[in-house]
């Protein structure tokens, strides 16, 4: 059975396991003090082309979102999401535990609009009783979206200046940055995310590293809090360095970066399982240009499949079909894609 | 500088590294529902005795604490502990930003007698206003506790008797539970704390592991509850295999698992450095058999030992002298101990 | 200016103010456990039949919402709501502050189905990866709810028996409650209430109070806790005779009881508002059988109205028409309602 | 029987039930928002001596402590506060469920000195691993405090003055703040405390009325949130106008306004029963100059004094005696004072 149901079912490039070996035995401070992380914290600062960033460094994506959200967000703020999103969805309520609702928004594609955030904050302004339900606060996106899709550096930028112009604070869910960044078409970098975002991180998990997400943000009140609510959210990691080793590894080199390359090889062979079903004439269901597709396949087809690979139904496209999650990683390999892309091929209408 | 501040300064156990590079390319499901997650499971099961224990594993100790205290309690419940206890000091609040106080009993030694506990339980619901105060739900000790010392089999017995008497979860914090398990003196056994508590954990990141604590429970309410607590908090590790290979490697073996040896060596260096203060008629100020130890040192005897180590201030002893803490661990050079032990020899008065 | 815009604006029934004058320098035991909260917690126990219900006194509907959803559900639990549920939009996330997500339905007309509660429900449970996702707890209706329609019997009762094969509570809010169960067609009583739900209030602010709500449960964890989840909340009243004198006086003579009284005359003066509208063949939105009333009215309409009347307006209903509230209450007078009639008789088309 | 045990044993001064009735049916908006409450915040500006304050009422003393600390602090800061506080004691840990952490300092006196405060405050701050442990946001005093005592306007000031240039929030507990203001040798107005603190309330439910808190605020940024707050808390009474009738009554007419005749009312029995204890050479525990007096009475003293009268047992004074609480309040007859001091004079020694 080869597996392309998700992006985490390996362990971890060989060269982090290699530099987790190297440094094993180097005494450090804890909880995320030491050269390794204040490497990584230089390395990523680099990249985004700006001295004064803050940085830290976390083991989870859920943690991520809820430190992020709890530090910035006054107790009766809530967040503007697309309905689809993560935080929305997929962490047991782990936002609402901290007391801030999501609010949230009809999204076709899991993105979201400018249109759609500014209706939110204006009708909640304009409404007399605006006291009787939850303040928006902060706008939360992913990049890549839960299906896939990514923001123009456009429509990224009237995001921005319009949360700007009225207090609230924009942040970006980076779990798969990688795979987002380095899409055909993507024109948003590192150093845009950091110059447009009040947060964003960027993901190792599903990138390459064994674990980890780095938080980059530029909010002055974080750079004092932050480290608070890290350690009330059970954030702060013991051994701080095996996350500030793993992003050195990861990000050095600039554009040249491991980081980077693993992505590109992702998203290319994820091109390829989508120009497979293509030819097909197989139904995309969204034309994503990240690490995950999703075509929309019969009963039929499914079970084809189903005998050789794993893969994800993610949900209803018609009738007679159902929409399905092919995932890529860093790991993939591309005699796993060609087998897969062949019996493809030989499936039927 | 050789450091003996924490026991968390180095990575993990050569043999950690290994078993996490031989299973890197393996593909598994995440979230600690693979094949390693299920032996580690078994493994601490044998060692319980007790197959119908629910084992979870998590990424920290603030983190198990917290998702265990609040998968157990009802929102108007706390907990009781020993002031110095490490939810009530340095978990930034942790507890209570989940909901709970902590009910904090004054401890000179870091531990709780049945006594103090009963006298806050009766206290409590002898008070025909009792609903105006926290009611209490939880008692959290440490094994050790935070300054080395353990307890009696016989005191966590009757501890654990009064507790299932009146309605009061037991759970006991092993972040360092190797070392308290493996003391000279302790009559604890893994099967006797899986028989006398509702929740315990067995703490692997200051015992050999990079990171990781397996927590184990009896409650069945909690078996069904335990794994939305940890996705709510923040602590569902997406590779979650990364825990299992790790906790299989350290605890495969029975009596003579990797585990208990390594937290054997830690406390025989301690014994080595305590004996060496001792012999130098140097106080200590908690007779500890663990792999924390205790001198109360003049400012002068600190100023010449911290030229070459690092050690902890952990307060004041008396007008003269603190109280400085030297930690062993896993990974304890036995030379570097030699030294050590010849610098306090040549210390003065 | 009459105002029909809310049920809130003016004090109480003149009944009230006289029975807390009359009592005024009696001296009572504070929070409840005085003499008149036994007496009316005795009145309400004869209504509902059952001598074993537990009843509490709370201020305001927001504190009993979120006091019963926090004193019954795990910290990981949800509640099912229509997605214009009070809970879910009129309380600034007071739910959420207390760790609890809304599981919010879509719903036309307020109310939720039998439907609908079991295919959330299902699809929680038949999620493999369920944990990720807030699990369904309790299930809040409003009776009536939010636009005055109200729930028949038996779909009350299968929604109960639902519930109870499947582990969820079920919570009526009943902050209108009067209003619901004197509406003509209504066929469930406090009786009734008292059986299928295991919570439920009984809403006084609304219906002749100077303010209260009066939590009835069956709920046998719920008598052990709920006290000390009223004061943790910040509910517990001090003088809570206060909510006792107010409810003996409302409920006191059975069927024939001031609550009932004052309830019927706001319905039937609901229903002169109503038949003035239709007569004039404006649309009602909505054909509520309760004390609030959705017409369709132009702009043109509203302006002539609101000359003489305030009104909130509601939504829109189409291109040219607004959906408006008029709001009656036990201090509704019928001058004021023949006034508005008349004028109603006058409106343009 | 008599009863001396609380000062909330009655209902309200006529004059507030008169002023209840004289409004009752003049139509308001709700939540506030109303002609009442709004006079009654210009009489508090006016004692305060400062039109910017923010005002807004509340119905109980926990609401407001709660609401106050939530919207002020950020998530990872906590309260410090004397350990006999009430939020640390008697709040059933309602700042915890809102994730603040209390700081409790050790207070023989009830009160909190610069001194302690000023040595939590740096001892925080000079931890190096001070994000491991809450952070203090706000000072919580009470004045009176639990036991009576008051502090000098010298005292305030410099507390404020420390406050002000660390960035810690003060925040006065006024529940019981006519007592205090009026008790004999206190030098502190509505107008210092006003200028001092971040927030402090006037309380009316032990001081005559039927219930409310009036919270007094200069922070701007609660200026703009504190009724988000209010709300999410459950403390947004509908019938608002309840509240601003009520401080309206109480607070009309400046220096010689009810509320402040009412407290010396209270203040001076108080100080004829403590007349009558040292007369009798009973010891007073503690130096009180407000309505709760503090003798310790053996058990014999105490069954005499029982068989007419009702006080509160507070606590243990010596082997032989307790401290017991004498509570006089607006409502207490003299010749109900008369009686009980002409007992105290035949007790035994």
């Amino acid at each position: 059975m080869i597996l392309f149901n998700s992006d985490y079912i390996e362990g971890a490039h060989p060269a982090i396991l290699d530099a987790l070996s190297r440094t094993n035995f180097v005494q450090t401070p804890g909880y995320g003090e030491d050269k390794y992380c204040e490497e990584a914290r230089e390395i990523i600062r680099e990249h985004c082309g700006n001295k004064a960033l803050g940085v830290q460094f976390l083991v989870g994506g859920t943690q991520a979102n809820v430190t992020v959200i709890d530090a910035l967000l006054r107790s009766y703020q809530g967040v503007i999401s697309a309905d689809s999103g993560h935080i929305n969805v997929h962490e047991t309520g782990a936002p609402e535990a901290t007391g801030h609702k999501i609010i949230a928004l009809p999204s076709a594609d899991g993105r979201l609009s400018l249109q759609q955030i500014k209706q939110c904050y204006e009708s909640h302004w304009s409404d007399p009783a605006h006291e009787h339900t939850v303040q928006p606060g902060m706008v939360y996106l992913s990049c890549p979206a839960e299906n896939g899709l990514i923001y123009t550096k456009a429509e990224l930028t009237e995001i921005s200046q319009y949360c700007r112009s009225n207090g609230l604070y924009l942040f970006v869910d980076g779990a798969r940055l990688g795979y987002g960044l380095q899409a055909e078409g993507c024109d948003i970098t590192l150093a845009d995310l950091a110059q447009l975002c009040d947060a964003f991180y960027i993901g190792g998990t599903k990138v390459g590293a064994l674990f980890g997400e780095a938080v980059v943000f530029s909010d002055k009140e974080m750079h004092r809090s932050f480290r608070y609510a890290i350690k009330q959210h059970g954030g702060m990691l013991a051994k701080g360095r095996l996350l500030g080793i793993q992003f050195a590894e990861l990000l050095r080199g600039g554009t040249d970066c491991l980081y980077f390359k693993l992505a590109k090889h992702a998203n290319s062979e994820a091109m390829r399982i989508r120009r497979a079903f293509e030819e097909k004439n197989i139904t995309m269901w969204i034309p994503s240009v990240t690490n995950m597709q999703f075509p929309a396949l019969t009963k039929e087809q499914q079970k084809i499949l189903a005998e050789k690979y794993l893969f994800e139904v993610w949900g209803k496209y018609d009738e007679n079909r159902d929409i399905v999650r092919f995932c890529t990683s860093w790991a993939t390999r591309s005699d796993a894609v060609d087998e897969l892309c062949n019996d493809i091929r030989k499936l039927p209408q």
